[in-house]
């Protein structure tokens, strides 16, 4: 037996500016399992896991978080089960920073005979019908029986477009479910809880939801309810107005965002973290996202083309097949085709980010974006 | 320009025995694309793919040699396409050796409207309905079209039990199609062409038609027809009677075969190289052959279990994920749970090759397999 001792030091969650370019931030937030360089995009690991790759390659491609889904993992396996197994980061050998959502985005979206009021939304499980209750308290207890270095608030996201009295509803109940959840969240060393400002597409709502969460004081600020059905000046538009009500010492979440233009046009407006599950889904559909824009690999023009997605990429996956053998592989309905073409967009998704970071640091981040958007202007080769 | 040079050495097709240890051999096959160390397991990439598996995971698994389908990769992306991208190890990016089967089992397994002469069998395919014909010359031409280091004779495989009148007429017409296979055989420096010995149950018809081949004289004899149906007794019994008739410096094969136990038995008996989809397709319906025999992650024993499948496994998937997370991932039917079930079983049948390799070399095959057999029989861990 040794003696009982101190716990490991855990450092204390925290952000640290590092440069700004612009409306633009570069930066480090810093979390019981580790750093996360700003701006950053999560992949989203759903189920436990990032669908089709390993843990190891996707730590590999330079991602410093990972996003889990509350609403799935509550049902299967069940908080309870993962937190006895030792945690989220132990069940998925996952040992860097976790996100978890509060639930509540897909009990909207996938559970059935959902149900909300002022106390909670009790809904039935999409998988075996069998009824839950998801409360602001409820919704903190899971995320802290997963263990998640990032929690997030339960609020009520509205699809748009909508009424605004129906929006306005909904945001005030999201600010007070903010109140609850700050009240029941239980801060563990170097674990964060984030806001979410509410408000559709109202920009006066919008800001009113921002201050009055700043007021109550969280570790960070999202942006929920975006990306939700509006076009994207639309978001962009709400973003001007939204970030510049938000902590310029809190970092900022734009939830479910996006694709790579989305989130070059919202890292310009100031946001620092994004998750969307777009590059994994489209890896699974046989599309490749790639500096020259976003390529189908189902379209018969790859058929015999011997060529890679791009010789220039830092992804093996990218440069070591060509188009043809990923064509037949999507065609034949193959799991290595969704394997591959995941590994090819969560590592252009990276890149973009590391990209990101590199030119705001440099203060180059206008010139950077215009480069970018010039390659994807540009197009995909031309047909051999 | 570059003066026109001799094309680079390619070493001759060839099979060295390196020791024996009663029946069992330890030997060496040379390919063009590399040497094979036998008795050897290969992986069955039927789309020009081991599914759920990077090449680079296979080869670092200690595999030498894939097998790809003809009656698949014919159909899709053809052969005359794979051809064009410049062979089938290019097109998979496998730069290690393959061989070919010629078709005829999957024909008879998978083609719809199939009728069969002393020419050839024609049939329609299973994906669009297109008709095509399949001669021991046209599979040989396709063979030669995806570039495979080892091509195997278009025979005729019955499905046991059967007539003997049946038996006998399908091992006649295999061996006719065994001497036009020769005659076709384009013997690119370090191919090979195998002879499939046919006969049933019946040792004396499989004693004729060992015979019969070697006579005419081919690089390798693979043993087909079996594992379709029989008992593994019946196997082993016509191994026995089989092998003895085959000349000892060529590699045999021994056709989609099989489990742990039916391959130790036929090394024992003189069988050098085996294929089987066992490991992989086990893997995608969440088995794990492990030292202790199979393991079924569906089974709800595991839902909680955070042990590892086998923590000395030489395979990380083994090691690093918990029964409880497998369990999980195939429960919820996500890709990660094949692929790291895939992994750890072709991880598992690669090192009992390797321990059977290095126990003939030893001399102690017969203590080996004893102690391999006592591992299975002792059983998996108990639940906890």
């Amino acid at each position: 037996m040794t003696a009982p001792t101190e716990p490991a030091a855990v450092p204390a969650f925290g952000f640290r500016l590092i440069a700004t370019d612009g409306m633009a931030r570069r930066g480090e937030v810093t979390t019981a399992h580790g750093a996360i360089r700003t701006p950053a995009f999560m992949p989203v690991g759903t189920q436990a896991t990032v669908k089709t790759m390993y843990p190891e390659q996707v730590r590999a491609l330079g991602a410093d978080i990972l996003l889990g889904n509350t609403y799935h993992l509550m049902l299967r396996p069940t908080a309870e089960r993962v937190d006895r197994l030792g945690g989220l980061h132990r069940f998925m050998n996952w040992p860097h920073p976790i996100l978890t959502d509060s639930g509540g985005f897909q009990v909207m979206s996938l559970a059935k005979l959902r149900k909300l009021n002022e106390q909670a939304v009790t809904f039935q499980s999409h998988i075996d019908g069998s009824r839950h209750v998801l409360s602001p308290e409820r919704s903190l207890e899971i995320q802290g029986l997963l263990g998640s270095d990032i929690q997030m608030q339960l609020d009520e996201c509205v699809a748009l477009p909508a009424e605004r009295a129906e929006i306005e509803r909904a945001m005030r109940l999201s600010l007070r479910w903010a109140e609850r959840s700050k009240a029941a969240f239980f801060g563990k060393p170097g674990h964060g809880l984030f806001a979410i400002v509410q408000g559709g597409d109202d920009e006066a709502l919008r800001v009113e939801s921002a201050r009055a969460l700043t007021a109550i004081g969280f570790h960070g600020y999202a942006v929920g309810g975006l990306a939700v059905g509006e076009p994207q000046d639309v978001m962009l538009r709400i973003l001007s107005a939204t970030t510049p009500e938000l902590p310029a010492d809190r970092p900022r979440y734009l939830m479910g965002v996006g694709t790579p233009d989305d989130i070059v046009e919202s890292v310009g407006r100031g946001i620092d973290m994004f998750d969307c599950v777009m590059p994994t889904r489209a890896g699974r559909h046989g599309q490749a996202f790639t500096r020259r824009g976003k390529v189908n690999l189902r379209n018969a023009r790859h058929a015999d083309d011997p060529r890679p997605i791009d010789e220039e990429s830092t992804c093996p996956a990218a440069r070591d097949y060509s188009r043809a053998y990923l064509h037949h592989l999507v065609k034949a309905e193959e799991a290595l085709g969704a394997m591959l073409l995941t590994w090819i967009n969560l590592s252009y998704y990276q890149d973009l980010m590391a990209g990101l970071r590199a030119a705001i640091e440099a203060g180059r981040f206008q010139d950077h974006k215009a480069a970018v958007k010039d390659g994807w202007a540009r197009g995909d080769l031309p047909a051999l």
